[in-house]
């Protein structure tokens, strides 16, 4: 298991600096009023392809050696990276083959396609993922770019926490949502290098508490297929997040879903930006914990802003 | 009438700058292919009471001179004026009242009480409007700040689009959604002045075209309460903003209603921010009349981001 190192992140931000953004910080006068804390958001849902998953996925495929780029880069995923990845291949115009599940809302996959990436079907069962996916690696001998437990993805994401840093100065804390990990430990990466005074918090759905479990275990806990909200985290941890997990982070915060639906809205409401579920979740828990936070400065990571608009989730929760 | 001069947007601007924010400019690369144009957006959004009516209502409560501080300021508004005099007396510490019509939403009569303003509801018709107001003048002795036909309102105003030439150069043109025409007034004001080779279009709802109407005729035409979605723009012009309307604004393009509502859909989704449906007019006109811009450089002004989070206007008409 290669882990990835300080070097291998400031070489991910010199590559893939020209096709993402410097993301802005946004600050709210009433959020840190509500928490006693001074919130500092990192908005990646303003991002090249509406997520912070276009920074790993850029520093795979920009850091392609030639002899490969022929035969493209492939994934599974019905998330952000799907679109990250395609985003990122079609800026260097190598193909990209996505195996999502039939059942994934169309707009994703219109994103996926509208970026130039190959959609390859599959039934909504892990067998199936796995199966399909083999085959089209057997097929194309396209380089597998794992959402998350991939040296190049997270130090891809590790340049997100350096820019953060950099814009805002003194931090006590960092916090990211956690799922598979590929933010948690691209943020480990940088702070525990950079910024090891920083403290790095993660925030996880109640109903999709495996890695809540796993830090307290002291080993990897996975479950299967958990319901929540927060479609971003959902996957479980793997043995390279999972090291930068059980070294670096102080602790894994967990809330309801209606805590993070109020959360959601409210940072619409107040703060005038688009973000999805997933990233309301570090505010959940910073409400949740207030006397863990107040007084501290802390980074929020906003992951992402891909959200179906016709489906929100305190209308859906309202009708 | 006294009309407002660029001594008095520049006084407003030093008089201002400690209570609003100066806010972003935003750009979209999925927008500028779409449309052929090269847009920036200025994201009054992101503005103190989240619309930039605060510039307008600061510079009315902070130049008000002391001996009249204590009898404050009152107001008739259902909308982000209500809002944002309120938000700035609170800020000075005087007295505000605002007589709003009962059936004004819940949710703005709250916004004005937590920033500190007094309600006084009338009946939903302009003859009750007036004679509650006038009680409530003759009964406090406030000064009254209109949400627009006022020179120190004008004169706030004009601060955005001064912020707008500083922060992006050379544009072709800026475009603003016209109701009463205060921002557009105060963007006349200041462009004339500093940068007149700035064109300067406003953008209305075909369905509360009353300034389109007046601009053509050549003297003011006032709707008795049009129906529009825009629920920003119903409001008619007035003989101050008419000076500046009828002196340099070069066209009033219209819009349907769907034409807004996909304009505002289309900016959440891109953009991942959060708009009122105000302020999606002029992107509408843009997509509209492609053949205008293209290849233009345009200051786009996003009025604001008061929207109810649960009555969606997409939602609205898919029901």
């Amino acid at each position: 298991m290669y882990i990835p190192t300080l070097d291998d992140m400031l070489a991910a931000h010199v590559r893939i600096k020209p096709y993402i953004h410097r993301t802005p910080v946004l600050t709210s006068s009433f959020l840190n009023e509500l928490t006693g804390a001074e919130l500092f958001f990192k908005c990646e849902n303003f991002q090249k392809a509406g997520a912070f998953k276009v920074r790993g996925a850029s520093n795979a495929v920009f850091g392609l050696p030639d002899g490969m780029l022929e035969k493209g880069v492939a994934t599974h995923s019905s998330g952000n990276h799907a679109l990250s990845l395609s985003y990122a291949a079609g800026r260097r115009g190598i193909p990209c083959t996505v195996v999502m599940p039939r059942t994934a809302p169309q707009a994703k996959k219109d994103a996926v396609i509208g970026y130039g990436g190959k959609i390859v079907e599959c039934e909504p069962s892990t067998s199936s993922r796995e199966e399909v996916f083999a085959q089209v690696v057997t097929e194309t001998g396209a380089e597998f770019v794992h959402p998350y437990n991939d040296p190049r993805v997270i130090a891809g994401q590790g340049t997100c926490a350096r820019e953060l840093i950099e814009q805002v100065e003194n931090l006590d804390a960092v916090m990211a949502p956690i799922g598979g990990g590929g933010m948690i430990s691209g943020t480990c990466l940088t702070l525990s290098n950079l910024a090891p005074n920083v403290k790095i918090y993660a925030a996880e759905p109640e109903q999709a508490d495996d890695a809540a479990r796993s830090f307290k275990a002291g080993h990897i806990i996975a479950d299967d297929a958990p319901v929540t909200v927060a479609d971003g985290l959902k996957v479980p941890l793997k043995e390279l997040t999972w090291h930068f997990v059980s070294n670096y982070v102080s602790d894994i915060l967990t809330t309801s879903e209606q805590e993070i639906i109020d959360a959601m809205k409210l940072i619409w409401k107040r703060m005038k930006i688009v973000v999805e579920p997933s990233s309301a979740v570090p505010l959940a828990a910073i409400l949740k914990n207030k006397e863990t936070f107040a007084g501290k400065r802390i980074g929020v990571i906003i992951t992402g802003g891909n959200v179906d608009l016709d489906l929100l989730p305190w209308l859906k929760t309202e009708k």
